[in-house]
């Protein structure tokens, strides 16, 4: 199961993850895949040096990335006071009645407040990208559009493959205009922000809009190898897989996490803005079908929404309860059923792939 | 291309294609798929008849099929007349309101004004099954759940293999326990009724879900032999497409329509309850959006939302404005970009199934 984009990456597999936990990066890296650090949760620039030194140490010279999220238009920046005040008072009751009805309680004494999500600004996911720059680092991806003009000269001056995700042809063609290496094919079906159109239609139709030249991966609905296999057939040079990892032993998910993910079916999944502000496929629960009752308000735009929440969020999460952990998700959380080591999803991942592969020979 | 569907059905190519137009049916049985005609719109019994010995002498004793619509749930019986006092005046001044404001002229005084779409009543659709009995029908599908167990055992007796639709595993499983031969599994991505599961999701979870010995049609996003492909990798013994055959000469859509189709992009289409009282992908247009405004009512059950606006429905129809017709379709109506007859459509449709699967076998 390989294809030129392994060559071009350096990697065994055409099987990039993405995962927030630096462990499951490190574990995917090792194993012949590609792992990529989502670092929109390092608000501070330090701390994600210190997870690439870290990062550079368990790797052993085999390729990673990174994703950092920098949205197309520069949304509202300044210091979290001067953004907490554009926060509607009713909004903040609304979370509040919602966390009291739910049961949810306050944050110990001790517990740190979270200070919410700053990498959606894009002066904190610049300063991702010069840390980065200063790793040995194989490929940026950028979730949200494509790379400003200078991020791209950059990453392309350190050797860098850049990727960007795209949920409509036209957003691909426009990367591909702009510089963009890879474009990562994302379909409704994925967890996290995503589109409205499903991966059958949208795979094959990016790989159209950008032409040969440029390598695609399929995400949205990918976490076995059939569906790798059927990404293939669709004209992507490789798979893009974040939800599945959210399953791992390496992932190190809290209990109620855990359970809740392992519970889910291909149902049990919902898009809305209440997350980040921008449409995010959520594992839906108690917490979200709060928000989608008739009173509820509506969401915020990013980067508001997260800072409303992210307090919230973190009650929500040490609340132990498996009924409103706030957490991004896809459809292909109805595959995971047991929590296994990185290696084993990956070898199984390529086994059925390659068994797959070989089933559509015989057919031809 | 084969798979053991085309023998079990009699037929060249793992392809089924839905069509409520009788002369896409007999071109795709003519070409080696299996035609399957849409029964919902024959409110009289007689004239399905007719129609169906047309199909048997076009045909040539190539097999076809029908598909009817029986809720799994009996739903509001009763004459049109009776039915039509369950519908809310402030519905009906909506409809008539949007219509003006839309610049839809009304009905000329010798246009017949559509009687609504009677096939969703449960009497309805059982005068299809009784007349279909009588002709070589090979196939019979039900669009809403499985049919009734007297229905499937008839089916079974005239030798019929027996369809269902499903878009989730639960219901896969359940049409399966009930004597279904053929389960289609219906993605998000599909025009008409569907569900919320992506096809790269849904696909194998029902393949799994039913088990080997049962054969499961892939519907939703398949408008290409990649796309075929990437279905039988998933798992998928062959293809139920429909939107397809709406770009096809034989359909002989009204300029209105065509123009419609071949402009739509894959992000052109919306679900939405305002066709049927069921969530159906149609596709977006003025008459859409004005149903998707607050002041919009919500959708009546069905069947009655189909009474209140069939009349509306005609009137779209007939003005000749592509900005308004409505038209169930799916989000693969982005690849209709040009007007063609079946036989080509169904060529190159294996063409490039037949190449996905030798390059697939390469890739092992």
């Amino acid at each position: 199961m390989r294809t030129d984009l392994c060559d071009r990456l350096g990697i065994d597999y055409p099987i990039v993850g993405f995962s927030p936990s630096e462990h499951v990066v490190a574990a995917l890296s090792r194993a012949g895949g590609l792992g990529v650090l989502g670092c929109v949760r390092y608000n501070d620039a330090d701390e994600l040096d210190a997870v690439l030194t870290w990062l550079d140490e368990q790797t052993g010279g085999r390729p990673y990335g990174v994703d950092v999220v920098m949205p197309s238009h520069v949304p509202t920046e300044g210091a979290q006071a001067d953004l907490d005040q554009l926060i509607p008072p009713g909004h903040r009751d609304f979370v509040e009645r919602t966390l009291l009805r739910l049961g949810v309680p306050p944050l110990g004494v001790d517990e740190s407040r979270r200070a919410g999500v700053l990498g959606w600004l894009h002066s904190v996911a610049r300063s991702h990208v010069e840390v980065a720059l200063n790793h040995p680092v194989r490929l940026i991806a950028n979730a949200l559009g494509s790379p400003p003009p200078d991020v791209i000269d950059q990453a392309h001056d350190h050797g860098l493959v850049v990727a960007a995700l795209a949920g409509r042809a036209d957003h691909a063609r426009s990367h591909v205009a702009k510089g963009v290496d890879v474009v990562v094919a994302q379909g409704y079906e994925a967890g996290g922000h995503t589109g409205e159109i499903g991966s059958m239609v949208l795979i094959p139709e990016i790989v159209d809009a950008v032409g040969g030249e440029v390598p695609v991966l399929a995400a949205g609905g990918i976490g076995s190898g059939r569906q790798i296999a059927a990404a293939l057939a669709l004209g992507a040079r490789g798979v893009w897989m974040g939800s599945v990892w959210l399953g791992t032993r390496e992932y190190q998910s809290p209990p109620a996490l855990r359970e809740a993910l392992l519970k889910a079916g291909s149902a049990d999944t919902v898009r809305s803005r209440i997350y980040s502000g921008k449409p995010a496929r959520l594992l839906r629960n108690r917490w979200t079908d709060a928000w989608a009752e008739t009173e509820a308000p509506q969401p915020l735009p990013m980067p508001l929404q997260n800072l409303l929440v992210s307090d919230a969020h973190a009650r929500l999460m040490e609340s132990g309860d498996p009924t409103v952990v706030p957490m991004p998700v896809g459809q292909i959380v109805g595959r995971m059923n047991e929590v296994r080591p990185v290696a084993d999803v990956l070898a199984d991942l390529v086994a059925e792939g390659d068994e797959t592969l070989t089933r559509m020979g015989k057919l031809s």
